[in-house]
């Protein structure tokens, strides 16, 4: 297959460049750098079965050439405020890229006759009244709160996206993801895997804000990757959750990353913007089983072991 | 003021340029006639101050000459997938009037320093868990449903609107627009105020789905417009609901018009497209009367003996 991928230098883009590629495919990487990063894809450069357009997915796309398929994984992701890859500092880019940019991509999707996968979201649950959230649940989220621009934008991609197969027929896939960590994660974004990791590799108390309690799923980016692989092969056109359903409470990750790194040390600090801010999320992945057959299977130590060398080169560099 | 009112050969629409005109403003109207009606303008054809510009509010707009607010009432609005005008059969129309055009007016109104009106709407809470709806709830909306068209959309709209107020401080207004009827409404539409109007005017039984026990609250289009006028001139940037509270069950709404039009009969056909089609909305108007000063007062009679003869002159025309 020939496939297009918008946000192709950001964390999850540029992983499914490389798995792509793997697969034999070939792919056309799109990203406007906004919020990706180039060395992310650094290491294709001159690779036969890939090539790069620098565009922003907001305005008209056009590709030469035939494409198979269509994934839309370009938007600021980072719930962070204090980020400034954060989507409420980036919050027109965010709801441009949610709206006219899915709008684009479905139109060049329709254009060469390609299926077409949505990156959407978690995030489309909001704050759950219900856990763990199943593909169903409509979720509960303030249409005009700050994080609005990153929620509100995804809902309209998987309604519009919802609308081009139901009215087109077109050939459409939905991922909803949840929480995924791995290396190419900004090292800043703020989130809380790479903020526990760079404190844990400064040697500094890891900061926890609120009492610990809220919970996270954290998914591994290598088995994420391989659930989105196999929607796209699929002729799944509901939106799938693929995340880890085990849940941690951020006070138990905390202490993991302090024991992987022989860190010591936790400071509480006020819950941050606790309105608007989930205090839990957790996938339910009945259907991802059922109709990819995939779960997740690498361990939160694992993936955080597998982790670690990025961060620690990245702040090598620094 | 000069104003530009996207949406403006609709119902809503059409009223709102009467009562600026009214009051002494000049009006630049612009429709695209997907769902506008051309005829709703006409008696304004050659006002000194009212032009009119054919344009899909979601290509780029361009209004020559200065404009001191911007009103973006265009989109389909009608729920009824029987209807050629319902959005269940405009959904890419319906998401981009919301997306797109949102994303152009508010460009718009940035680029000529206007403030901007958006008209939302009670559909952004979707199936409400709860009532009557207040400003703060955030709605129970199926972002992949057949409707998500338009909730999404609206939703979308208010948020890209609120990321205009806090990041380019635009001067901006929402309101929240809850059933209304009166003349201008289409008479094919399929809600339910022409089905009854026009079942009840060629003396046949008026068809209610399910039980009759839904409820619906209806306003007057000049109770409407009235607080909607009243929130452009107001200083409130924090979404308004505007409608009318008192709750009437189709039941007996049905045997109102009945009586007023000397028509009898009801018939009782199964419930259409339960999924998605509201038990129940109501608005609370309390932020509407505090900060405005308005609630409606022209009752349902009122309102219906205001709209026969609309109706009662369409059907002659038929």
């Amino acid at each position: 297959m020939r496939v297009l991928i918008t946000g192709a230098a950001g964390f999850l883009g540029s992983h499914l460049c490389d798995r792509l590629l793997a697969e034999g495919h070939e792919v056309v990487g799109m990203d406007n750098f906004i919020t990706g990063n180039p060395q992310n894809l650094a290491h294709l450069a001159g690779h036969d079965c890939y090539e790069f357009i620098r565009h922003d997915v907001s305005n008209f796309i056009f590709v030469p050439g035939k494409l198979d398929a269509v994934m839309h994984f370009a938007s600021p992701a980072s719930p962070n405020p204090n980020s400034p890859y954060g989507y409420v500092n980036l919050p027109i880019q965010t709801m441009k890229a949610g709206a006219l940019g899915t709008h684009n991509t479905l139109g060049v999707a329709k254009a060469h006759g390609a299926r077409f996968l949505l990156a959407s979201t978690s995030e489309i649950y909001g704050d759950p009244l219900v856990h763990p959230q199943e593909e169903s649940y409509w979720g509960h989220v303030d249409p005009i709160g700050e994080r609005s621009v990153y929620d509100e934008a995804k809902r309209f991609a998987e309604a519009l996206t919802m609308a081009y197969h139901r009215f087109h027929d077109l050939d459409t896939r939905v991922v909803r993801i949840f929480n995924t960590f791995g290396p190419r994660m900004h090292i800043n974004d703020g989130r809380v895997v790479p903020n526990f990791i760079k404190q844990a590799l400064q040697g500094e108390a890891l900061t926890i804000y609120g009492d610990g309690q809220q919970t996270r799923s954290f998914c591994y980016v290598d088995d994420l990757i391989e659930g989105i692989y196999r929607l796209l092969l699929s002729d799944e056109h509901r939106p799938v959750n693929i995340g880890n359903p085990v849940e941690t409470t951020i006070l138990e990750f905390a202490q993991t990353i302090n024991t992987m790194t022989q860190n010591e040390g936790l400071k509480f600090e006020p819950q941050r913007r606790g309105e608007g801010d989930p205090q839990r999320r957790r996938p339910d992945i009945s259907r991802a089983k059922e109709v990819l057959d995939w779960e997740p299977n690498i361990d939160l130590v694992d993936g955080i072991r597998q982790t670690i060398p990025y961060f620690r080169e990245k702040l090598s560099l620094q």
